[in-house]
């Protein structure tokens, strides 16, 4: 890795040819629900944006990583200023854009990270540590806090893979995207198992640095669960948890590196447990007769037999959604359409259940799963339409740069809360995102899933498509997140069960975890970082 | 709870009435191994301590719990002065003590806690958290620090219990021992699930404070993946995390607080995950072909189709052991020595394998389970040698007093490794004991077993018995625990896997976590507690 990567659009969502169009079907849909939309009037091009110039770097951060290291071009520059938000995504399309980081700078190794910060420690230089570059919620805006100058330290060059095969463990370099980490696991018949959307973009440094949690978390476990051990290299020192299943050796240093979002240090590498490649993947389709019904069903599973490797349950709103967007070729559209018909009746809510593993396992795992989902009322779709779910589960933010394109606002937001509770969550957030949009002028629809259970409760992701205010776009996102976010923490619930916090989430975490938390946060903060160079910003202001 | 708890020996473990013998064939075994020993010329008796006069406590310390909170008699101020460790009590059986609390400060809830802090800050009075007092590391021990004054603050009256059912939740008051806890929960159908062996005496807030991990601890998990949430009452501040399953708002502050050890402040309550009380429990025993085979067919199960709740393998010293000192009358004799007749051979190494649950689930996990062990090449034993150790799982420190009486030291210890480097530490660690007690001229013999098992490793757990220097008990002892310590942190192991760390371990906390580890707990500390009263002396010194 001697060149920061430039593969995928720079202006949105990942491989440039990937674009998914909606057929005339699905446009009246969407016409409906927002009315009318248009496209903004003319997207940037790169030549549009006027970038603050770079401040030279000091000489001895540029020593530290060796000169062919340090990338101050408009497009690596413009390529490190922001995340793959929605609001991130609509400054690029308009060719707005305030800030940049000073230079982009690729160190080779662990050895050059270390010199690197300490060089900015030294010289006041701030730094944004940067994966994937997929956060969504501005975990790698360049803000300088304090400091004049800022550089975005890009790890894709950190790349080992380490695998105790024995213990089924693999250390595995913070740079290593989603894919390049399975295959270089599938080659030793390894799986990781970690699959949120931003897969095919996104780091392993990011997933420990930010919580992860991907779409077969039930069976695989989140991000976090699936770390073994971490390192840390803070401005004032290194850190190391040691590889031992477990200790109770006082607080779980790894769990305060674990979701640190750089404000601490850089996580040079992660081991993670790794597990047999499933040798069958079974995805399936239930519908179940409502929300509640499917969130019994769920939550019968996660506190009793056990929990499918994939479960997710979308709200009547979504389920709606899925298959008017998945169009006339979308087997989901068409076994659900067969479905209704059969059952005279309209509605439900679309569930995908997924099996990894052995054939026996998924065999013997699918018969207790289909027992609660038949027992709940739930009916079976057939397992075309969860194969459908599977082709398509990266395909969600391309589809966005589609709606974007066409006009309109597309963000999702997520939270998570008991099982007591989560009802009362779910009904809040939809209406306070409802209100907001509609309080614009801009009435949107608002739709969610449930995904990520466990044994107490579960997650909930919202999505919310409306016209695009071009000239305002930011402060139309601004609104209908604040609106969110206030009902998210009135109702109890977590600001995010697995976005992280960033930039956009930081004004809640007094909510999250009190001042007491923030206190607790900000002493480990000034004890590793010192001179604050780390990330200025996010996780706490 | 108006007065602190008397229920237990305070020279030994629990209850007076628990007394084990041993038989002559036992005995004959135990001469075998460690010689001729004899008793202690005089068991101290109460009347024989000289403690230390109590400082007065400050006036405002008093009010804010309360006159009738505070006990400063010699019993109670003696019963709060050790843990229950090998060294405590061989201490308490000479009648040597050199410490002692000042008094014995019972606060009635959480509120008096509060105040009870912010009156020991402002007066400078170190104050040591007192759950069970069942700590076998000196978490308890009353060391001052820099303080002149020091009260043990027992927990003992909070006893809140507050069930969510449908999110299978309960908050639980720090003070409820096991057995209380669980007859709580038992009124609502539900269990906790978590047996240490310390069980009947220890605490919630302990298992949270040490992180502990009970003997079903492969099937209901460790103690700190039970807890949902957890609060703190520190002298700078409260904690709170919230009640949601899970969440990606930042470092994990839940794991700051579990682990611990009173040295940031006060957990008052708990909220754990529940389940359904099981409808059945099956525990059986089996025999492996050595230590070896049997550590494979754990790894098998843990890193396949799942750990049975509970999983353990004693090697070939403590099979052997545990066959001699269950006497004629254990039926796990019985049952291997005809085993063993039918096979003419001699050896192998005894697991316990237990399933709860309702009757389906045990069936088809047990199902699962024996295929593993015999597929490993392990013999059936029966149930009747699993109900022998089950009815027995909470007798190994009434055995210990027993020993004790006799003139022997009697001591465990534990740590984990990676299945790549577990045999290798299961070696070093015994020789080292070995080694250790033989130098000192009482060679002794050294056992273990594997526990706690994970996908990723396994728990050591290791038990010593040798002749007891009565003059040097102490010394005798920390030659052991140094030896014994040195070779866990050589072998790249953990210092503790569910002891905690209190004062025996925190020598090695910095092998355990680094000088930056250190240092970042050392800034949690002086968050939460800037004039150093909480439990000064154990975690970090």
């Amino acid at each position: 890795m001697s060149q920061p990567r430039r593969d995928s659009k720079w202006w949105g969502w990942g491989e440039p040819a990937n674009v998914p169009e909606l057929d005339a079907a699905a446009l009246t849909t969407l016409r409906e629900r927002i009315g009318e939309i248009e496209a903004q009037p003319r997207k940037a091009e790169l030549g549009d944006f006027k970038l603050p110039a770079p401040a030279p770097l000091p000489q001895n951060v540029i020593d530290a990583v060796g000169g062919e290291g340090v990338f101050t071009g408009a497009e690596d520059r413009l390529r490190h200023a922001t995340g793959c938000g929605y609001v991130d995504l609509a400054r690029l399309r308009s060719g707005r854009l305030e800030a940049a980081p000073d230079a982009v700078v690729l160190p080779a190794d662990a050895d050059a990270v270390r010199r690197v910060l300490d060089a900015c420690a030294a010289e006041g230089v701030a730094v944004v540590p940067f994966g994937g570059g997929t956060s969504v919620v501005g975990g790698v805006e360049p803000l300088r806090g304090a400091h004049s100058r800022l550089i975005s330290l890009d790890l894709a060059a950190l790349r080992e893979v380490e695998v105790d095969r024995r213990s089924l463990t693999a250390r595995l370099g913070a740079g290593l995207r989603g894919p390049e980490a399975e295959a270089e696991l599938a080659k030793q018949g390894l799986v990781l198992g970690h699959y949120p959307q931003s897969f095919e973009y996104a780091t392993i440094g990011g997933f420990a640095a930010t919580r992860s949690a991907g779409q077969a978390s039930s069976g695989y476990g989140r991000f976090d669960a699936l770390v073994s051990s971490v390192r840390l290299i803070a401005p004032a020192g290194e850190l190391e948890t040691l590889e031992t299943p477990h200790t109770a050796a006082g607080p779980a240093l790894r769990e305060l590196v674990i979701g640190s979002e750089g404000v601490f240090g850089i996580i040079p590498d992660v081991t993670v447990r790794v597990r047999p490649a499933p040798r069958q993947r079974r995805y399936e389709a239930w519908i179940a007769e409502s929300f509640e019904a499917g969130a019994e069903i769920v939550r019968g599973l996660a506190q009793g037999s056990g929990l499918p490797d994939v479960m997710r349950l979308s709200d009547e709103e979504e389920t709606e959604v899925s298959l008017a967007l998945s169009g006339p070729r979308g087997v989901t559209g068409k076994a659900f359409n067969g479905y209704l018909g059969l059952r005279r009746r309209r509605g439900g809510c679309l569930m995908i259940v997924g099996h990894e593993g052995d054939e026996e396992s998924v065999a013997r795992r699918r018969a207790l799963a289909v027992r609660e989902l038949r027992r709940g009322g739930a009916a079976y779709l057939g397992r075309s339409a969860g194969r459908s779910w599977e082709h398509s589960r990266f395909q969600g933010p391309y589809l966005r740069d589609t709606l974007m394109e066409m006009g309109a606002m597309v963000e999702t937001l997520e939270t998570s809360h008991t099982w007591s509770r989560l009802g009362e969550l779910h009904t809040a957030v939809a209406a306070a995102i409802r209100g907001s949009l509609a309080a614009q002028g801009t009435p949107g629809f608002v739709f969610s899933h449930l995904s990520h259970a466990y044994a107490d409760g579960a997650s909930l992701y919202f999505t919310y498509i409306a016209r695009a205010r071009h000239e305002a776009a930011v402060e139309q996102w601004q609104a209908v997140k604040r609106a969110a976010s206030e009902a998210i923490v009135a109702t109890g619930g977590t600001i995010t069960h697995h976005h992280a916090v960033g930039r956009d989430h930081a004004p809640y975490m007094e909510a999250e975890v009190g001042q007491t938390g923030i206190d607790v946060l900000r002493a480990v903060k000034d004890q590793l970082d010192p001179t604050g160079i780390m990330n200025p910003g996010k996780l706490i202001r």
